[in-house]
């Protein structure tokens, strides 16, 4: 039997423990890191810098570099920080744009021709949409994998691949996939949407050469804070950008007439990136400053175990997305998962508004995922067994069939 | 002859006069706001509510509208508030990604199979840059037109168009474009960079159905500022996004398997927008509130004219990017241009230099372009005459001279 004493001692040996104060303080319990983290202090004075000093002092000569870094350099820099949460050489990181446009930007770079692009079914909406317009743009094939089904024999061009799913956190053998896909002469891109910052990625080891990934979940760059995108030296000389903006030029301020691409993965960038947001995220990134991210990933682990294993010991059936329950103990432990936790509900809705109501923040997903997310930068072990305790006396009292929590909102 | 008493007597009569007290002070003359618009106070306490009480309280509750607007529906708002600058319905235009994405995005939704892409020689060059991207990955052939070179008789899918030329800022005539662009079945997609915001813009007088621009020039919005898209309605229903993510999803938070484009130009929308940048952009479109734009347009074009004029008074020989000197004449203001004089010289770099180091900002385009904008809404026309003073006396004592001009920064 877990109790909160024992949750309380697993803080008090936490070795990530100083990193709680350098974020803003949330009101109740703050379980939506995986959706928009939140703001460090350092993240908002530099917005305040950026802001009050660089744009409305400097202005326009803010771009450029004087000693200190100029916005210019902004998305290698923020880049390079990326990299190490990743697992690969710093130059090897941009930031720009969103998860879409980069993914976008990758396959079309990638696919080659009369072959498919592959989506898992169930894989992250927004992925399979913008799949779908590719495929659509350039006459190929898109193939839709049934859950678990294997690579081997198919004629794929581009595989698109959560690294951690958003609905079970279930997170992929990432060296299994490219061992196979090496074989079948694919390429795989690897969303690290709901990975980077929980799991101890280590891509170069994995042989993974794709992959992208937004900044504003567990990285807490801000809402819709750029996203990043890693292409491995060796592969980036022979790709091109199908949106070849000034950015990702060699020399984007030459004027030359014809497009010369920037040598690494800085020639995925595109257009004039957003300053403002891209500044919050840099400074965000400075939180993971001497973290060792084996340590974030098993603390991360860690808060999930004393979450579900409270919410198996209360009684209670909850249905854990992705199937078997997430209990504490080395067995469970051993299967390697992301940072948050999916639970079905029919009326999952209903139960997030009243959980919020009492200051304890998920989410829900269409048609019956509610999601706890456990961040392991500014949550506490006590925290999670908090939020278990909160969320088992919601569905033993049935508070949540008070029809004012079945109103709908939009939520996000 | 003009003198400063006239410029003083313009800034009496001025009916935006009261506009000028809405922006932070900037030191010295600002004549960037072509390449980056200076905050107004309004955006730099918008975006302090946005990281402090937003992001930081209502934390990912934030997107949700709660009467008030949330941020997921910033990206139809802020592109309201566009719509009426450019002279369209407040639906047809959407706020997202960054020119370039934008341009690639309609481009590729509108080229039908077997027709060219055009661009003009000296296009603003990562707009070219884009379309070599695009014809290269849907393997359509990439036109070059000569300047002025007549459009009829040519098979082109989609012309690409700045409505004001980045260097000489001369406007196109953009109902004869349309005209003719109908004539031969070839879309022109207008690039508003330098227009929005210092012309009266009518496109829905002027048959134009497609349009980009960008959000950090003449509508001051910050830094890398978030771009829009302007398709008319009738059009957008027909037309593929295929940069297909779930904010252009007609749902997108029902996580359905198959995108569904939500209807008019927000099917254009891609990724998660950067809010910090999108909320500074929303706010600082407030200074156009109640502005009339044709009198912003007459105010730029005199603001423009005082310091042509001064100029051409001083005896000193200046070259006028585009040719005809910018007299102050009825003649001369008759031919519409944008807010910025670019004037042509080898050592302008280093002239530029000297002048900022007097407290005059403008800007540098390889290989001899000098730009200075003349937004109307924050300048006034006695620091129009004095800048030409400025430049006059950079010219006439040949201070530019100085080697340490002439060491080479990076320049925007």
């Amino acid at each position: 039997m877990l109790t909160r004493a024992d949750a309380e001692a697993f803080d008090r040996d936490d070795p990530l423990k100083d990193r709680l104060s350098a974020f803003e303080r949330t009101r109740g319990l703050y379980l939506d890191g995986h959706s928009l983290g939140p703001p460090t202090r350092r993240a908002l004075l530099r917005l305040e810098r950026t802001a009050r000093e660089e744009w409305s002092e400097r202005l326009v000569g803010a771009w450029n570099d004087d000693g200190d870094g100029g916005w210019i350099d902004l998305p290698a820099r923020v880049g390079a920080k990326i990299a190490r949460l990743i697992g690969v050489p710093p130059d090897d990181v941009a930031v720009s744009d969103s998860v879409s446009v980069n993914l976008f930007k990758l396959a079309a770079a990638l696919l080659p021709p009369g072959k498919a692009i592959a989506v898992y079914e169930g894989e992250f909406p927004t992925d399979d949409y913008v799949m779908q317009g590719l495929a659509s743009l350039v006459g190929a094939p898109l193939i839709r994998l049934a859950s678990g089904a294997p690579l081997a024999g198919r004629t794929i061009g581009v595989l698109i691949k959560s690294a951690v799913d958003y609905r079970t956190a279930a997170a992929a053998d990432i060296a299994r996939f490219e061992a196979v896909a090496r074989e079948i002469g694919a390429f795989v891109i690897w969303d690290l949407s709901h990975a980077t910052g929980v799991l101890a990625l280590d891509l170069a080891r994995d042989g993974a050469r794709f992959a992208v990934g937004c900044g504003y979940k567990y990285l807490n760059g801000g809402p819709g804070a750029p996203a990043f995108l890693y292409c491995m030296r060796s592969e980036a000389e022979r790709l091109k950008n199908p949106i070849s903006g000034w950015f990702g030029h060699a020399a984007p301020f030459d004027f030359t007439p014809d497009y010369r691409p920037a040598p690494s993965a800085k020639r995925f960038l595109a257009g004039t990136p957003p300053i403002l947001s891209l500044a919050a995220l840099d400074a965000a990134l400075d939180v993971f400053d001497g973290v060792d991210m084996r340590a974030a990933e098993a603390k991360a682990q860690r808060l999930c175990a004393v979450f579900c294993t409270a919410l198996a010991a209360s009684g209670t059936d909850f249905e854990i997305a992705g199937g078997a329950a997430w209990r504490f103990d080395r067995a469970a432990l051993a299967i390697r998962r992301g940072a948050h936790v999916g639970i079905l509900h029919k009326d999952g809705y209903a139960i997030i508004r009243c959980l919020i109501e009492r200051g304890v923040m998920g989410d829900f997903r269409a048609p019956n995922l509610m999601r706890f997310g456990f961040s392991p930068l500014f949550l506490r072990h006590v925290d999670a067994f908090d939020a278990a305790q909160a969320l088992i006396d919601v569905m033993r009292s049935e508070a949540w069939r008070d029809p004012r929590f079945s109103v709908k909102e939009k939520v996000t």
